[in-house]
């Protein structure tokens, strides 16, 4: 998830309002009011480059849990967020929202969990609780929604994300970790999962016998192929360059590759899927996506890139296609998600880091040299 | 409609077959093998003047019925097919595809006409019957849709439109116009109307106490208010200038009216919108429609710009929105909007015309000049 910070600007409609926000609340959450003491790796300027923090945590409040961290992802939204790129960041940053940990505090309203509980929490720590999207279960769509990392609490205090120790949250927006689902690997289905997952459910593209593409193998899109061969979706990756391919078909399972930029190829699978999940951010042409669709395809796009893609609207008239977009998943989908994902199997493919690789990992992240995440092992790595 | 006869080329990913198949088959309708003499007007070359043509239609087969012309409606895309716009005209070009007529003779396999019958015909007169989208009454979306005018027939010869004294169709692509409903004002819904009636319908944009955005108030909007309206759903108008405000209010009808040039006014109204009819086919931002959008909301092109639009990818990610696209309607759903059209007294706007008026009538809609649609009187004013 690359674009997560920017809802908040996004939905306000004011950037500025954003901005100066972030100015005034800057510094405050660790040197104020908090009584735990946390320790973490943060950022402290654009340089992105993360050293260790000591902050503050709220104390465990009566519907929270407190958890000690044990692994953490590696997401490429943490990359712009920690070197500013989106212009919204309140330094420190304390990166990190694929978050995998053991309770070891309840309060006294906690229903879901106990103490020795494995519990995962993903991008979003709160929202309003009133709003439409809230009681729809959807409050990842609420316009108070409150991001894990670099977000903003109800008290003003940033939020910081899993590259710690400890974290606190309402239970509301943990979910519980199936016993067989292995704690490093599960760990990014908490953001790229449900971030795929969501919008096969919501679109429709979950049905056995359905053809649904993936656009990009990186972070994302190779658990999206799991989750739609899961499913019973035959599954074609789409990718720039051959380069994939050999991955995608013997490693992942896909059943067939289409290289994007050789016509012949496109051509021929022209009109024969139900559905595209797109999970590229840079710029890219959606002409060509769209001509794979048949009459009433979806293409969700998952991936934002900053600027405006080009739409080309007589095939999206011609065929009543659709493009759409999707953002991570609500809290009772997430837990849907990770027993969905338990129960088959599907983790994603990591390589597991101690804490003091970080800035190694988000050099290679940069320069997309990870098959496929990152995870940071937390619980036995991070020295005090 | 502005965009049909692109389908053929988009369809077959290839414009040049289109092209090619036409010149080998022009001039063959008029000149070969039809045993039934017809009249109309047609344009001999990209100026587009129309003038008196003599040509054939084909006996009255087995499934057919014949009908007298009696009103066409006149639509932009027959303005752009007369001038050959989209470079894909192969003259003469017999325009008219809004068409209402009294049936003359029925073939004797037809079972939902007799002779007296008010008959109406859209933009779609055959389609394969084979495929996936013909088996689910979506004939509009058929890969091999023949387009009343400037459309191939199976056995090649070109398709001449409503400007003409007769017309023979397949009866499955004639609607019974009910009795109640007037022949010259309701002549545009068999293109202009179900292309607005479908997207509601299909989109689920049709639920009392929904709020739509319809933009652009044209032949299209201007009949997409009043399906909305009479949906029991809030219509509000998207305009460039104030100058539809009054119109739109106070003679169709519309709850509330927005200047999309008006950032306060954009502004205002963000979030407020389950779906937007976007009728507009000039290049226009998407970026202040989607923001209209409520979470989940949509907007639907029904206009075709020939160039790619600007889709900015943030907001539909962070609001779960969609844009698609929706062209005409498939047979079973003309007669339903038909129906519902005359259950409900919506009629188009209309300037009923002589034949002999068409090219000033063609003059004035360049210049947007008609509200909201020319109307032929052919049944009284076609002089051979």
């Amino acid at each position: 998830m690359r674009h997560h910070f920017l809802y908040i600007s996004i939905t306000n409609h004011n950037l500025f309002w954003c901005k100066n926000r972030g100015k005034e609340m800057a510094e405050k959450s660790h040197q104020e009011g908090h009584p735990t003491k946390a320790f973490g790796w943060a950022a402290r300027d654009h340089s992105g480059v993360l050293s260790p923090f000591n902050f503050s945590r709220r104390a465990t409040g009566e519907k929270d849990v407190a958890f000690k961290v044990l692994f953490c992802g590696v997401c490429h939204s943490d990359l712009h967020m920690i070197k500013n790129e989106w212009g919204i960041s309140t330094y420190p940053v304390v990166p990190g929202h694929e978050i995998v940990g053991q309770v070891t505090e309840v309060g006294s309203k906690v229903e879901k969990f106990k103490v020795g509980d494995k519990v995962g929490v993903g991008y979003m720590i709160g929202s309003c609780h009133s709003c439409d999207s809230c009681h729809d279960d959807l409050e990842n769509y609420c316009p108070e929604v409150i991001l894990t990392s670099g977000g903003k609490y109800h008290d003003g205090t940033t939020t910081y994300g899993g590259f710690s120790d400890i974290m606190v949250a309402d239970e509301h927006y943990a979910v519980r970790i199936p016993e067989n689902l292995p704690l490093d690997s599960g760990a990014p289905l908490l953001c790229a999962g449900i971030t795929v997952y969501s919008p096969l459910r919501f679109y429709g593209l979950d049905k056995p016998g359905m053809h649904v593409g993936v656009v990009g193998l990186g972070g994302l899109g190779h658990v999206a192929v799991k989750f739609a061969k899961a499913m019973g979706v035959k599954v074609t990756v789409i990718s720039t360059s051959l380069k994939k391919k050999e991955e995608a078909l013997e490693h992942l399972g896909a059943h067939s590759f289409l290289v994007s930029r050789d016509p012949d190829q496109m051509q021929a699978a022209a009109g024969t899927m139900d559905g595209i999940i797109d999970t590229v951010s840079a710029a890219h042409p959606l002409f060509p996506l769209i001509g794979l669709l048949k009459t009433q395809g979806k293409l969700v796009l998952v991936g934002a890139p900053v600027k405006p893609l080009e739409l080309p609207v007589f095939p999206l008239i011609m065929g009543r296609k659709i493009v759409g977009g999707s953002s991570i998943g609500g809290m009772k989908e997430a837990q849907e998600m990770i027993d969905f994902a338990a129960g088959n199997n599907i983790t994603a493919d990591v390589e597991v880091i101690p804490m003091d690789y970080v800035n190694t990992a988000f050099e290679r992240l940069a320069k997309a040299d990870v098959r496929y995440r990152f995870v940071i092992d937390v619980g036995n790595t991070l020295k005090i």
